[in-house]
């Protein structure tokens, strides 16, 4: 999928698409809380999730991998170590992986471990909140996994770190900002109730992992990814009477969402 | 909050009031099973929680929590060390921990490792069901994380317990039993389903942690974890046909309950 | 529960009987992306779910348990040290254990794993999709944790593999083969729902301990949880609108399905 000519919903709509038609196996490595959710995420939406994080097996098949997601928030000796071997693998092999560091900025080790890996095997994509955004570009951090700042105010950080590192950098947030340090994007999509359920930000990191592997442009999948999640969590919200009715609502409508559906509800715009 | 001069069910409903307003950092060194759902409770009830349980960072955050809890569901070599240093962090910094000795009296390292955490950094609460604080107390465990007796059979060692370690004991079950070694309180609310859904009672021992800091006093905070749970319960179960639409039901709950919801459905008695 | 002189439904329905009246402890040493849900899927169909999996305990607890149940789905150093323990300890106690070889065959570690367990401690099942049991049979395996091949090319080989260990082997898939190497019998229940939700294969091994625990004739035990599995995802599926729904309807159905209905419903065949 390529973004040419088209509107951004039109491109995003096309990855979706794609995706669904080709199934791309996505490994994760990810936390124990989130584990789970991810991969049902992906599964609702298209994806073949594998969740393997030993250090015996990430790399081997990292090498073979769609796209691999590395997400920090349950980081332990031995899953850090594969996740190490993954990033490297992906990157040896030319395979997108997408770094979600989780709490950077409000934890020491993990920062440390998301910047050696952002210098040492830099990602296709970088997925936070702006708290930790800012913290990986070297601001302050926040008091955890939620965030202070809004992605407005990360967005500046946001452009240099993609430019620094040649990669992509999405924002999530109210309104999510979409960089790859030279073209800024937002999307405005989104319901108050996706801050009330755990690992939706989580999944957000595998689904552009997901939409990467079918997308040479790296910041259209991580818009086609961004808008997908948000467009469905509006139709799943319109009937949820909370966050445990809207968290399986959200399954349903990732895989009942169309092309179509996502080309007419996105709120997608270019902003610099 | 205190209990000054209201009567508990209102105090509860305070101590509801206080979380909403206040959102307090909740950190959870939990057990693989239950940590989504965990989070998941704790986002419905208005607190904000981060699963961190590796041995590099437990410490760092403990300090800095509102509340901490340590369960032992799941425990690995790294994960009771972390643990050994949160509880001892949230200690030195004055910030309330909860201990969920789940499987104690079944196994015998876990067991070991809870009298160990209980005598070396005493927590402000410990929540467990009959057979737990039975074996905690000397006697004899139940085959698994299920219990053998009731609460009422476990009152006594309970009261003897919370008065050696200088904490707060909840028994839980069909009538959960609570106690600071002095008081006896009763919570008389919930609903067979309770039982069939993995992790309830994981899930209210985070929600004591979460109580625990916007009460200062500890039994209070347990008492209210404990109503809010299960008078949220008692709402799900009205409409649930089974145990995976009532997990879903509760978490809707336990993001709508009011304090005046709970103040007026709140079975609370000072027995002893 | 004994087959005997009744047909196979009638004698999936005694043995779902029997376990609702017993509620087996089953010992689950599996992944932690489906830790949760394979506990959920215990309590409601009405067994006793444990998820102890560490070396320190995981022996002990095995040689009381009903059922045991070992999964490969997100191995690590300790985890694998417990399983062998696991296995080891249940066949010294002649209880029952379940082997569910997730991803053999796509990743070289697990499926070495998977081998030497089956030889040194052999199971009493081992439930795998088709490319899996091909891949413990010798033959070569599937990209991931999804299968490429349906279980009826796989029938054969599980024939094979099922006599030579002196074991039983499920091929799960549309229509699900089992074996004892001797027998051959399909289970024709099911909806493509079940391919949309993470785990339910993996719930199915555990659930397979659990009628294990209850039947003497291991294939039966293996039968019987199958149908009971597939059977409520026919009910389950008829009034979910994605698998979000599905997910929380089956277990629902899994907790309301009576032997009745499971006699009623069961297409089960004896074809070689």
């Amino acid at each position: 999928v390529q973004t040419g000519t088209h509107d951004l919903p039109t491109a995003a709509a096309e990855a979706l698409a794609a995706m669904r038609a080709t199934a791309p196996l996505v490994q994760c490595l990810t936390n124990i809380v989130v584990a789970q959710w991810t991969a049902n995420v992906l599964l609702a939406v298209g994806a073949a999730p594998a969740m393997v994080d030993n250090p015996r097996e990430a790399g081997e098949l990292a090498g073979v991998a769609g796209g691999v997601l590395v997400n920090l928030g349950t980081p332990y000796a031995e899953t850090v170590e594969a996740m190490q071997l993954a990033s490297a693998a992906a990157n040896a092999a030319g395979r997108p992986w997408v770094l979600d560091p989780v709490g950077a900025g409000a934890m020491a080790w993990r920062t440390d471990v998301a910047r050696t890996l952002l210098a040492r095997t830099p990602p296709a994509i970088v997925r936070g909140n702006a708290s930790e955004i800012l913290a990986l570009a070297g601001g302050s951090g926040g008091r955890g996994v939620d965030s202070a700042h809004t992605p407005q105010a990360a967005a500046g950080a946001a452009r240099e770190l993609a430019a620094e590192h040649g990669t992509v950098v999405a924002v999530s947030g109210a309104v999510d900002h979409l960089t790859d340090g030279t073209r800024l994007i937002t999307v405005a999509n989104g319901d108050v109730l996706l801050t009330k359920v755990t690992g939706v930000g989580c999944a957000l990191g595998a689904m552009m992992a997901a939409f990467a592997a079918v997308c040479e442009d790296r910041l259209l999948a991580a818009v086609a990814a961004t808008a997908t999640l948000t467009v469905a969590a509006e139709q799943a919200a319109w009937t949820a009477p909370g966050p445990g009715s809207f968290a399986v609502g959200l399954l349903d409508r990732l895989a009942s969402i169309t092309p179509d559906d996502l080309r007419g509800a996105a709120r997608v715009d270019v902003v610099g």
